[in-house]
């Protein structure tokens, strides 16, 4: 799918009437620029001049945290909640305004489309999602689901025809494991419909719900091949843009994500009877053991994260000495080569730290995603839409997991960040900046008309 | 009350006739042996010959651990679980099968007593409990409670009139807190009622569940004084006495105990787009914390004790930094002013940790048992009863809590332990040896009749 994308060029002549490059197109680099591109019948004046209304894109982003609002800021819009189906209901009437004609998929993603002048092109794929965690904040999914409405409806309203089809999708339940976006992809194995997510529901009622039919997916899925490319604005949730003053992330990929049970098995006994000498504590090996995970993610160049998220003692009581623990490992990176090496350290120690306090330690393997790589191509779109609307910059890993990543699967995807302020997500003191936001949509919007280019 | 309680002598001549030590009598170093003591009247060669029926103890041990038996052995038989009111049942038909005539108490617990010959005289009280931790075994409160019945009946089917009156006690709730000694020590405050027990039910609806009455509470107190001594044999619950290979435990005291809640705060972020330089992370510093108040508490000679058997970590998902943990500290030692120093040291590294990871450590004091000495002078009888049986002692104090801590608010206190396979307690796997019960009991009785005659 990849190899069959060659060509690429900016719209237009914005790299030289907006960015600081004059003189020189650098998508020349990549592939020539479109001459006979079905953009030039609508001018490169136009593109040049389209912008998304940035002030209705955050007027909207305040009408939607009042779904599921909290006391002390931010929402808890869980999927499948009341309050995640009202929002959505809320986000198709916005769908409207703008002139799209939304509907529900079998997956339960909200969907538009805005047909293209060429039949024969595969959909480009534009979105996010709205649903939270509990006590999230405003701003995670919210700012790229609003702006690709604002997208669809700046194109609409200017009248301004993409030869590719474009869909304009909001995903459903991103924070309980990329549940819309792996229906669409294949990769959701129906057994997990069985799954309770955090508003209470299983996932079969979450998703009937909100309007999916899983007896139906299948009319949802799609295959290899059968997106033109996928693009996602999100927020950073890292401190990286914000801390070196940077307008723009560029991802270059979503890293892999793994996850282990780890059980730490010692010998519960009476805290009071049990002399210091005679204990096989497993509480305190695990100490150890999250000490060094600590030390071993941190001792080599990198950007890994390895995080102890949750804990379990057993029985758990303040007098007895825990003999069981269970906690979860989770090591994160680009390369798969490197997580596989921390981990065969991990394990490695963690087994002196068992022969050191009579303990021993089982992994099991739990969740596993693959690290998702941007299109390089559609990076270097990205980067030069930005330049070309005066912002900088910075290539950068994603940490987080996003429905981006099932895209992959199917096409070429990118995805553009905004600053997160103080690097915080997933808490009500989530934030972005209004002109911040404002930047990300416009830079999504030229790099689809960017993207609509690709090939021609 | 101790001041009052002067002379001291064995019952008869049983530290010649069965001790080694002939020719001497040893009780003569604490006081006169009294030559006119009551106990005289029955003659010596009796209680010399006098003995519990060690396999009836056993028998009644093993029908016990029917109530509330656990597939993987042991039992669960919380307080006010209606496996504990089974065997609350059952034990009062061994009480009247003893030849005695149990009662349930205003409080809850079982009790008979056996008049004595001077009405003027205090009880004697002797007794343990029959309930037991989720998951408990066949021993713990069993051995003392089945043994101090079987010393009434065997004081009664020989006819064997006391002084003192003799109250055979089983205590009701002692897992759950010393709940039924504390309401007769008056160490209950009445807002404890309305706390959830292991077995579900809140302590008033248990106490009712039993027998008892919470608004007569007051017919069951006894004021310091009221009672001559209270003895309870019990198993020891660690593995001091089998490793060393010695039959009886003469309990020093029970330490003090004192828990903490102890509250780490960070800053919860997401564990895929913070650097690992970023983090607050409140479970890593939780875990140096664990590992610390270990090196503490080791480092110093000496019996003290210090456990974090309780932890939790919020928000607890795998994918997120821990902002927060709550987790739970015990100190226990016989001396209160180790444990303050301990707890000192252990609250300035905690400040240490704190620093250098961005959290903060919060101590709430919630539990705080002072150390319950024994009488010397008990200690005293039951050494040599057990020396007079030709039995090994070892001096010892107990780490565990025991309803003869609330006893010895009201009068000299004594604790008789015999030893546990492995040191192990409260789990199914505990176990103590047929004959060591046996020992454990006839020391019993002779400390019962020793006692009886102090002070004639």
């Amino acid at each position: 799918m990849l190899g069959a994308l060659g060509a690429a060029s900016l719209p237009g002549s914005a790299a030289r009437s907006l960015g600081g490059a004059r003189g020189t197109d650098p998508l020349r680099e990549i592939g020539p620029a479109g001459a006979s591109s079905p953009r030039a019948a609508t001018g490169a004046e136009l593109d040049d001049a389209l912008r998304v209304d940035g002030a209705r894109i955050n007027g909207h982003l305040a009408q939607l945290a009042e779904f599921g609002k909290n006391p002390q800021g931010g929402v808890s819009r869980m999927a499948y909640s009341e309050a995640d189906r009202r929002g959505r209901e809320w986000l198709m009437g916005v769908y409207r305004d703008a002139g799209l004609a939304p509907r529900i998929d079998t997956a339960g993603n909200i969907v538009a489309r805005i047909d293209g002048t060429d039949p024969s092109l595969k959909p480009l794929v534009i979105g996010s999602h709205i649903d939270s965690v509990p006590e999230g904040g405003n701003f995670d999914g919210d700012v790229g689901t609003l702006s690709s409405v604002e997208v669809g409806r700046t194109l609409l309203a200017n009248q301004r025809r993409l030869r590719h089809p474009l869909d304009i999708v909001c995903w459903q339940n991103e924070e309980g494991g990329l549940v819309g976006s792996r229906i669409v992809s294949g990769e959701f194995p129906m057994a997990e419909l069985e799954q309770k997510g955090t508003a209470g529901k299983t996932l079969r009622e979450g998703i009937a719900f909100i309007g999916g039919d899983v007896n139906r997916f299948a009319e949802s899925r799609r295959a290899k091949g059968d997106i033109a490319a996928y693009v996602e604005l999100h927020i950073e949730q890292g401190g990286t843009l914000e801390a070196r003053k940077l307008d723009i992330g560029v991802v270059e990929g979503i890293v892999g994500l793994y996850h282990w049970d780890v059980e730490v098995t010692g010998f519960a006994n009476h805290a009071g009877t049990t002399a210091m000498r005679g204990r096989r504590d497993a509480l305190l090996a695990a100490s150890r053991f999250i000490e060094m995970v600590n030390h071993v993610v941190t001792s080599e160049p990198g950007r890994q994260v390895g995080t102890v998220g949750h804990i379990e003692a057993y029985p758990g009581a303040p007098n007895v000495i825990p003999g069981r623990v269970r906690l979860t490992l989770e090591l994160r990176d680009l390369a798969v080569a490197n997580v596989e090496r921390l981990y065969a350290r991990i394990v490695k120690e963690a087994t002196v730290i068992g022969q050191r306090s009579g303990t021993r330690f089982a992994f099991t393997p739990t969740v596993s995603h693959l690290p998702a790589l941007s299109d390089p191509r559609i990076r270097e779109f990205i980067r030069r839409s930005a330049q070309s609307l005066g912002l900088s910059t910075l290539t950068l890993p994603s940490g987080a997991g996003h429905d981006a990543q099932s895209m992959a699967r199917l096409g070429p995807m990118g995805m553009i960040f905004i600053p997160s302020v103080g690097g915080i997500s997933h808490a009500p003191t989530e934030f972005s900046k209004a002109a911040d936001i404002t930047n990300g949509a416009n830079v999504l919007l030229r790099t689809v008309l960017a993207l609509d280019g690709w090939g021609a």
